[in-house]
């Protein structure tokens, strides 16, 4: 059973956000917070899955797997899980894409020091908090999948149309803090679903 | 530049353990702790980068990233930095590598319940800092990988013939652990380096 790479089963944690032509979700912005601006498209699709090859169209394609709680205690999670909504609500028309990619200092931290960084330092839980359940969220890592990717994280978020401000106060919020001085790419897509 | 999946490169933390006929290591114990019997092979490589497709005569490959640290707090890694020894060194003749799953209620805990029962409970880095620096070690996890991975771990360790019992030790003590009550399949491979 292990003797075939192209039998070997995708993770079932993976997604695919494959920009092109065509895709549920309109782009309407791509622009860099932090480093190089990323190549434009004009929409979108969120795909549970590997795509590959990309189809004929395709402008790019980022990938990341959900995985195990890093940083949240369990207490936060707890008091998370009773405020925060799930992604895909129908009145949910907005929504964003934030790759990141933190830099070597980073990485190099133990986890208690990232941890501290992260939330005694930075209330990057806490700031979230605010904002549920109005934004959902969830987190992507790229870091450790098999193929090097650009970005360390995807962060995919969405929101009413009247949240949109709240959205953008929320983001603000966390790159004023200690953890955002770890931050070497960053890249701002917001959407909008296609109604049609 | 991203519109080719075979154009992006693979993750310089990649490895791969590919075991078969030919290979450095010579594959003395295969057997399994907890779980399934895993197939046998008579060598084994071990690849830093992907291997495929497998070669012909492959008998099976499973794969893992080096990644940033889990568990061990800053003032653990100072004191096992200090004493460790890096894998590879000629004397050390004789490996092990360690194939690991953990159960589902490990990976749904939070990560200051996961360090209590790593570290607080367990003693895991002060058990394997007794074994510094005769036994060597890496890491690879294989979860967040794009493929899904038969284990979550894989461990490998060097060490000198002399070292082989205290290696046992080691491993024996890591299994009485409340740690332990978490992994569902563990694999137990021993090697010896083919010094023909």
């Amino acid at each position: 059973m292990m003797s075939e790479q192209s039998t070997m089963p995708v993770n079932p944690r993976l997604y695919t956000f494959l920009a092109g032509q065509t895709g549920k979700w309109v782009i309407t912005v791509n622009k860099p917070y932090i480093g190089a601006a990323w190549p434009s498209a004009q929409r979108l699709d969120i795909i549970n899955g590997d795509v590959s090859p990309l189809p004929t169209g395709a402008a790019w394609a980022i990938k990341g797997v959900t995985s195990n709680d890093r940083y949240v205690s369990h207490e936060e999670k707890t008091q998370l899980a009773a405020k925060q909504s799930a992604l895909g609500r129908p009145e949910a028309t907005h929504a964003a894409i934030i790759p990141i990619r933190k830099n070597a200092k980073w990485w190099a931290l133990t986890p208690d020091d990232r941890r501290a960084i992260f939330e005694q330092q930075s209330r990057h839980n806490t700031i979230g908090m605010k904002y549920l359940p109005a934004i959902a969220r969830r987190l992507h890592h790229c870091r450790d999948l098999s193929v090097q990717e650009p970005f360390d994280f995807i962060t995919l978020f969405d929101y009413e149309k009247k949240d949109a401000e709240a959205f953008e106060e929320l983001v603000a919020a966390l790159r004023e803090t200690e953890e955002w001085e770890y931050v070497d790419w960053e890249i701002d897509l917001r959407l909008v679903r296609d109604s049609a």
